[in-house]
């Protein structure tokens, strides 16, 4: 039986996906429709996880005062950031649009449990970064559900992810993954922004790949 | 403008795409087209990493004396995760089939270069981890584009990463973060094995959201 996903037409869109499924950091500030993060977090709930344990938690950050104090952790840390370049890179970090937190109407915080009971262990006894491997999977399928519904999220670590989880009041031992900023893009493009910015160039696949 | 990957046709089908995406641990022996392979490396490379900085590294494990290194690896971490457990959930543990290595026709070995020159360091002063979540993005993709072409496939990770580093001899300083085995399903299921076999159930999305 052939399913609907294997069909050249949609390996072929899939693809498209892919290319176009950019980290957005420009935002229009017109709100989401409820039932579409819903159906994001539903779909998140479908990645794999190690032992089918599950540790992916999502805050919902919605409040001003909340979003203010991710905010100025974010202008701190990549403040930092920027005193840590010199030069020509400096100047061109400095012109980076590195978030979206200013204007997107979706945010959420991606938390790991890391010593979660789900799953009993199975598979993270000598790899016990696999449940934060897991969580990063549940962010990725909610990028790619989230684009195809025209939806463009920005991925943003360059924060302090124990003050983060700190201002969010999540529980002990839940560690910061991704804080994701989601809406619809004010612009679209099927190269990455770090690419047209001169910032780095993608390599090709000789370059990654090695035989044994 | 629509692209075919924003049609409701599409979603529907990515959905069924993710459902169907499972562990695959039972495969069969015959070879995969090598067209198919590398089609399947390419789309890895269009994965999002942090500051563009592309720290995956694939290794083909090809030869017979290697993948029975990794064999052997697994079966001595599996029998330590095994002693481990007590009683029933022991016995149910030892009668999870937890790799395909003994059959996968294609075994690919995927690293991160920890700190990789590639992006210049951006995103990662404050959260150095994203590089190793950019490489689990890049084998996600790899996942959903394969099973798209009807090649399943399994994370194995029940290893000792330094020990396979080592069999490997991938060059100081590339961390292991996903074993993979490729190749066409012997059986197809739309539910995780682990869930069948009773080990775990799933979560619904109340268990993992919170508002803030």
């Amino acid at each position: 039986m052939t399913r609907s996903f294997e069909t050249p037409a949609f390996e072929a869109a899939l693809w498209e996906l892919l290319r176009w499924r950019r980290d957005v950091r420009s935002f229009r500030t017109d709100p989401l429709d409820e039932a579409d993060i819903q159906s994001l977090l539903e779909a998140a709930q479908l990645a794999p996880s190690v032992g089918l344990s599950q540790p992916w938690r999502f805050v919902r950050v919605r409040t001003p005062e909340l979003r203010a104090a991710v905010r100025a952790c974010f202008e701190r840390c990549n403040a930092e950031a920027l005193a840590g370049y010199d030069g020509e890179q400096a100047a061109l970090y400095a012109k980076l649009k590195l978030s979206g937190l200013n204007d997107a109407p979706v945010q959420i915080a991606v938390f790991c449990v890391d010593d979660v009971e789900t799953g009993h262990g199975l598979g993270r006894r000598t790899m016990p970064e696999t449940a934060a491997y897991s969580v990063v999977i549940a962010v990725h399928t909610l990028w790619l559900t989230a684009r195809a519904k025209g939806i463009g999220m920005g991925w943003v670590s360059i924060l302090d992810p124990d003050e983060i989880a700190g201002a969010l009041s999540v529980p002990a031992g839940w560690r910061l993954i991704a804080y994701l900023c989601l809406g619809k893009p004010s612009a679209d493009h099927d190269s990455p922004e770090l690419e047209r910015a001169g910032w780095e160039h993608r390599l090709p696949l000789d370059a990654v790949l090695v035989e044994r």
